[in-house]
């Protein structure tokens, strides 16, 4: 047995079952292997970015590490950017990340680089196989690493003579740390500062999911308090029969707005809320000063048990916690709009959907709009790194056959990876896509004030501009094999949207906007 | 005068003039400098894939820099690749990555990354501004780092603060070191090796240019030697005037059987020859043992003050150099094979083009068959990271706005970065693209037997297969305001390059083979 043939199956038994994977030379022994070792799916992209944005999308609905198996350094480069999103997700993912043969690296030869500093910038880990009998090792150890705590990523550098080389020994799998208890004393402390007043209790990543958030909201209705969550968590279970929370605005002089009452703020699997970037004049802060904040519960904690012991501490109960009803939006008619787009797809939006969501401007309406629709996932963007939609929805059709994908796709976002949807008509993915074409960068025009510039000259204006030409999605979706068509108006909107939505398959609809 | 207009009226007072750019918020200041102070031109790219091997381009053909415009770690991530591949073409790029503000960083805000580590695998130098006061100088800095010697790539780091904070001054433009110039000494030596016999002169990087590859062909021709180059050198100038040069062969065994009688190998501006990939069984280095390797001038040294010295040591003369005279192949007809596509080049190729080429193995007969063409530049792939003929050949296409670019691409690679076809359309520029539509990562099929994997299972055949569903190149072209044509044999391809060459703006050719 070769090395790569006891990575694979050392990760088959530990319960991998899907590697994203964009390979070259250096990796060949790996996909080889892959024909050898049964139980490991190999899915096919065209662009890194779309890899590991797939693995992304993946981990958040499977609950389990995707493997990515990448080219040297520039393949982790192409795929760092959705690293840094599924990193700010905590999402875990296995990076297998191909290198020059241990021998071969004094020779500095051309495809050479660095990979260490590259991994550094998105990884919590990063295992160096040296040999082909401890690569099984260094990728349990690796697995184990992206398995830690909710998840992150970790990154395994192969040597392609480790691949090829014998002796390989198909490692144990390692169980990761157990996740963290809170202390009763930090519970009680969360208790007290409820019972001051002026509290909110802010949830974020796993305290999204529907028991997390049911408890925490169940808390906060016997207490008096607020509950909040800020609008870019990994996956958050909405819609008929969950929690109903408050989210915060994005926009930083918003976000203060909301905050400014708040005197005791309890985080549950969230960091302290601050800007998402700085503006001239406006705190960096978004909680008001004097603020109390106390770290309940970190990501990485036991979210569940912490919530259900703050429970019983405060005497609260799910029976008594009002629940979200079906309640959704008229079909509209006329013009094409955030606001009718929004009420369109709270009206259509089936049970069970998937929501993988980079609409930017476009998309601001659509989350209350939906908040009544049947139950359902949404998926956002925590790390801020546009370009990941595609490949998000692609994954987490990968994860969930048998549910529907619907990826809000804004246009100027949707450019970076669009090559994802090839790996969509390939798989035949169950996505449908809908592409806000506004044909420009709206969120930076938006911007343009925040950071002072009210009266931008036509340069800046025209690098804000995408409508020159205007991108044609519907021939881009054709060229990579993925049908689709272009909308001008709500009815035709609404029609694709029900057309999409009634077939098997990836579809691409244009929405211009 | 904030930071932001200090810095970019110091880059204009230095000699840059372009700026490839995918900016975001953090760098918005930037953008506004442009409107206020003239003499920029600022190109938009769709992802910074495109941005910065459209600078790499660039700067091969203008032979100065482009300043390139990035979003924070991400957006240095999406352009890493091919900030590898400009690395190893030691073309000269002047990075500017924004960052959060200074006092902002310490949030930990969710598109925080580090911007250092990310840079280091590809920058000569890495400077990050401190302030709007200081930031002209470490511009200055860093531009005259990006200039030293043949070219490298320097990183400059811009907090948001250090851009849009009152206070800039302009920097005086800083002279990068002077080249070194090559010892009298060496020269000697270089002259005594030549007089040994079975010596060869292996010119690189800036030797492959028209009057250092005369001046070394001259040397070899009066002192019997070979004179060489290996494939993938960043800018070659040949065709009908220049020195005829043998091409060693890429495939490691080949090269070595290339090289296996060479006994005094002479190195101009390049580095000893070793396999681009380790392969079992194979020696990474290509020279035979015992082959005595002179490194006569490093790629930064004054490489033509170089070998104007070993003209006079070696008494050689350019009067005496035969040169290459117009040859150029029939025009075939027939099926589209690689031979026939490479006739048709050979006999088409118009007098200044500059060919950008990724061809990858559909290539490998073009070289040969257009070595007679009339005069014409030649840019190969130094890095080996693919994806960058696309973006290549757009940055070549803005430093000559009155030559033709002729982009030879492969399909696979071709897709990693498409969206240069975008801002080939926006700035009508004068690109003819010719897809090499195999429908596979063919040169991976080829190594799979050098890496002793001769039986490929299924799983890695289709890994290999980019086939299902086909790309359609006419409607991604299209989709991206780029027109575009598809030929299944040689008659139609004649037609269409000649529909191409005709025109002026953008053009794709999808060669189905």
């Amino acid at each position: 047995m070769n090395g790569a043939e006891s990575l694979i199956e050392t990760l088959v038994k530990s319960g991998v079952e899907v590697c994203f994977a964009n390979p070259g030379t250096s990796e060949l022994h790996l996909v080889a292997a892959l024909d050898r070792v049964p139980g490991m799916r190999c899915v096919l992209c065209l662009f890194e970015g779309g890899v590991t944005g797939a693995a992304d999308g993946y981990a958040r609905m499977a609950g389990k590490p995707a493997a990515t198996l990448l080219h040297l350094g520039p393949g982790l480069g192409n795929g760092l950017a959705n690293l840094h999103n599924a990193r700010r997700a905590h999402s875990p993912v296995l990076n297998i990340v191909g290198e020059h043969a241990t021998y071969h690296l004094q020779y500095d030869a051309p495809l050479t680089s660095d990979i260490r500093s590259i991994a550094s910038a998105v990884s919590a880990s990063i295992h160096t196989a040296s040999s082909s009998q401890t690569l099984s090792q260094d990728g349990a150890e690796a697995l184990a690493s992206a398995r830690t705590g909710m998840g992150q990523v970790a990154t395994l550098i192969v040597p392609a003579d480790a691949a090829w080389g014998e002796g390989g020994q198909v490692a144990a799998a390692i169980e990761p740390p157990r996740r963290a208890k809170v202390s009763s004393e930090k519970i009680r402390e969360a208790a007290a500062a409820l019972a001051e007043g002026r509290a909110m209790i802010l949830a974020g990543n796993e305290a999204t999911r529907r028991r997390p958030l049911a408890l925490a909201a169940a808390v906060a209705h016997k207490t008096g308090a607020r509950i909040a969550t800020i609008g870019r968590n990994p996956r958050v279970e909405r819609g008929v029969g969950t929690a109903i929370v408050e989210r915060l605005p994005n926009p930083a002089s918003q976000q203060i707005k909301a905050l400014e009452d708040v005197r005791q703020l309890i985080l549950v699997g969230e960091e302290p809320p601050v800007a998402f970037f700085a503006h001239p004049n406006v705190p960096s802060v978004t909680t008001a000063p004097g603020c109390n904040i106390i770290h309940l519960a970190s990501v990485h904690d036991d979210i569940e048990d912490c919530l259900e012991a703050l429970l019983a501490e405060t005497g609260a109960s799910l029976e008594d916690l009002p629940l979200q009803s079906l309640d959704r939006p008229e079909l509209p008619s006329g013009a094409i709009t955030p606001d009718s787009i929004a009420a369109a797809l709270g009206a259509l939006l089936p049970e069970g959907a998937i929501v993988a969501d980079e609409s930017i401007t476009v998309g601001r309406s659509l989350y209350k709009a939906t908040a009544g629709a049947p139950p359902h996932d949404w998926l956002h963007l925590p790390g801020g790194a546009i370009g990941i939609g595609i490949p998000l929805a692609t994954g987490a059709a990968v994860a969930c056959p048998d549910r529907k994908v619907i990826n809000l796709q804004a246009d100027g976002s949707g450019m970076y990876t669009l090559q994802a949807l090839w790996t969509q008509a390939r798989e035949q993915l169950n996505v449908l896509t809908l592409v806000w074409a506004n044909r420009s960068y709206k969120i930076l025009r938006d911007e343009l004030s925040n950071v002072g510039l009210p009266n931008p000259g036509p340069t800046a204006l025209s690098m804000l501009d995408i409508g020159n030409p205007a991108l044609d999605w519907v021939s881009l979706a054709k060229g990579m094999g993925v049908d689709g068509r272009r909308v001008t108006d709500i009815d035709g909107f609404v029609a694709a949207v029900r057309e999409g939505l009634a077939m098997k398959g990836p579809y691409l609809v244009e929405v211009v906007i």
